[in-house]
């Protein structure tokens, strides 16, 4: 029921996933003739693979996460992120409200041992391959102590998700900030920057990074708090459709720009599919005991197939297992790393 | 001296700026020996309008603002900002220190009745033209009373330099957020947008924007905070160098991708030239009583060269007569507001 479009775009984005996912199934929850209307247009093959799940109410995508955690049970999202606690769902994805996605997948599924708030982590294509930017928008203030465990859960992601299966694949990370010197940015970044430095964390910790270092491809890893996060993703959006309208624009400027794009048309639709934005949709929040992706509300059907796939390819990693090793692993060196600091600082 | 480069970067861009402008003439303040072996490659009739200004020292890149200021007088920064003062130059240009910067101009040119802090303000391209989003990088941390101040400078200077001179233009303002409902983002950009609502100020003000709106051209000023700024503008520009890569890697990918490149060469060749990152260097220093221009530490000869056509263009414009004049008048729409809601509180 989700997003800036609801079932019209969510079901065909549904179909898209099926066709290219045979073995995935979805269940479908929401307003009963709302979905059956949708769905009834997709093919029968692919509609076979989906179950409409009535809901008897739907979160508005302005509604407070509060109000929406009070009235919420019952709810279509309530009731996809239920479905995970079940064990009868794999993986929840929604497009709709990401306050109250996140705050009602923290009341049902929990927060993994030793984290505190879900991070939004989004996928980059860079220079180098893929980079995993988080949070990108589900904690608008972040203290150094978060921006930590967003690096951690964000190593584990990385390499549980982009690691090809390889265990030696160390995933580098990088702090963003406004400079790479020591003395730069507010003191939050600077804590975590000394915290990821001296806590003994077995992470591979690059330092700060730029801007300009998430398409670079400098490390696998960014670590932010949710608004620059959610800032730089959608100003990333935002001009890399504004390149492409212009690309548009100069192969329509003459005869010469056309029949030049013509000739190179095949090379420049493999381009356009590799540089669309919805390609990279679908961000999951890291840090649950369970699955749950949030898709743009703006996204497209072919952006929310996206969103879907990134959900199931989750689903099928051992990305559960390996956020727990990781956390495990971690906590127990920052609790020893921080007991002796305490022990040094009393001697 | 500044920069990543110094003069073997800064003395090209000179001369590409003064071969592009036959009025502009150069005070270059640094090392002597260096500054004049880099102009010595200048075209005679260009060097003619270059004139080299012996400063015994200068700031490193990583020197902390306050040291910088300690032991700052004489250098080649300082020497360029008192020229500004004491009316010898129209602007100074510097690619060194941004916070070194900012603080030697506060210091030295002092700040523009009612401002408290300069900001740096970028000129993006955009789908509807150009806007202007500041801070860049000179306030890491803001409250809301300097965000509104922000509003204020950036509406006056974007009414100054892209109004076409037209006294009826008035700038449309927007918050940068991390979306448009109301209830979002922290307490200070939420204190602002009450501000810029409820102050009476006269402003067109539009309410909160989005990353993805800068590119989009919503607004014709975007305020934000330096840090979200500084992360927003590089995050940009290594988009814009990313799509660059991918497309020319596309036209080198077969025969018929490098003949359709070669026959829309031309149009090809003016898309570069339009969407190139260094065009748009040139963060001038708003608020202050003189013209400062920042420009990026890593810019080429061809991006300093822009940075000081801004300068230039800044400096015959009406823009310092023109902040002078808002800053009165809203300052004094502000302070009455004030005193009435006081009124108000106390009735």
């Amino acid at each position: 029921m989700g997003g800036d479009h609801g079932p019209p775009v969510v079901a065909p984005g549904v179909g898209l996933a099926l066709r290219r996912d045979p073995d995935l199934r979805i269940l479908l929850h929401g307003d009963e003739a709302q979905v059956k209307a949708a769905i009834a247009r997709l093919p029968a093959e692919v509609r076979g693979r989906c179950e409409v799940r009535p809901a008897e109410k739907s979160i508005a995508m302005d509604e407070k996460p509060s109000a929406a955690l009070r009235r919420g049970k019952g709810s279509s999202m309530w009731n996809a992120i239920d479905a995970v606690r079940q064990g009868e769902a794999q993986a929840a994805v929604s497009a709709g409200n990401t306050g109250a996605l996140m705050a009602m997948s923290k009341l049902i599924l929990r927060m993994a041992e030793g984290l505190e708030r879900p991070a939004i982590v989004a996928t980059w294509p860079t220079m180098k391959g893929v980079t995993a930017v988080l949070d990108v928008g589900a904690n608008i203030e972040c203290d150094a102590e978060q921006l930590v465990e967003f690096a951690i859960m964000g190593a584990a992601f990385h390499h549980a998700v982009h690691g090809g299966g390889d265990p030696a694949h160390r995933p580098s990370v990088g702090l963003l900030n406004v400079g790479s010197e020591e003395q730069k940015g507010h003191e939050d970044v600077r804590e975590a920057h000394r915290m990821l430095r001296e806590l003994g964390l077995d992470l591979d910790y690059h330092g700060f990074v730029e801007g300009n270092d998430i398409a670079k491809g400098t490390v696998d890893v960014v670590v932010t708090d949710g608004f620059t996060g959610n800032v730089a993703l959608k100003t990333a959006e935002g001009v890399a459709r504004f390149i492409g309208a212009e690309v548009k624009n100069t192969f329509k400027s003459g005869p010469f720009a056309m029949l030049g794009a013509l000739i190179a048309s095949h090379a420049l639709k493999g381009m356009k599919r590799r540089l669309d934005p919805g390609r990279v949709n679908g961000g999951p929040l890291l840090g649950l005991n369970g699955i749950v992706v949030k898709s743009h509300g703006g996204a497209d059907a072919n952006g929310f197939a996206s969103a879907i796939r990134v959900a199931a390819d989750l689903a099928r990693s051992d990305f559960s297992a390996e956020i727990d090793r990781n956390m495990k692993r971690l906590t127990t060196a920052a609790a020893e790393a921080v007991e002796a600091a305490g022990a040094q600082g009393a001697a």
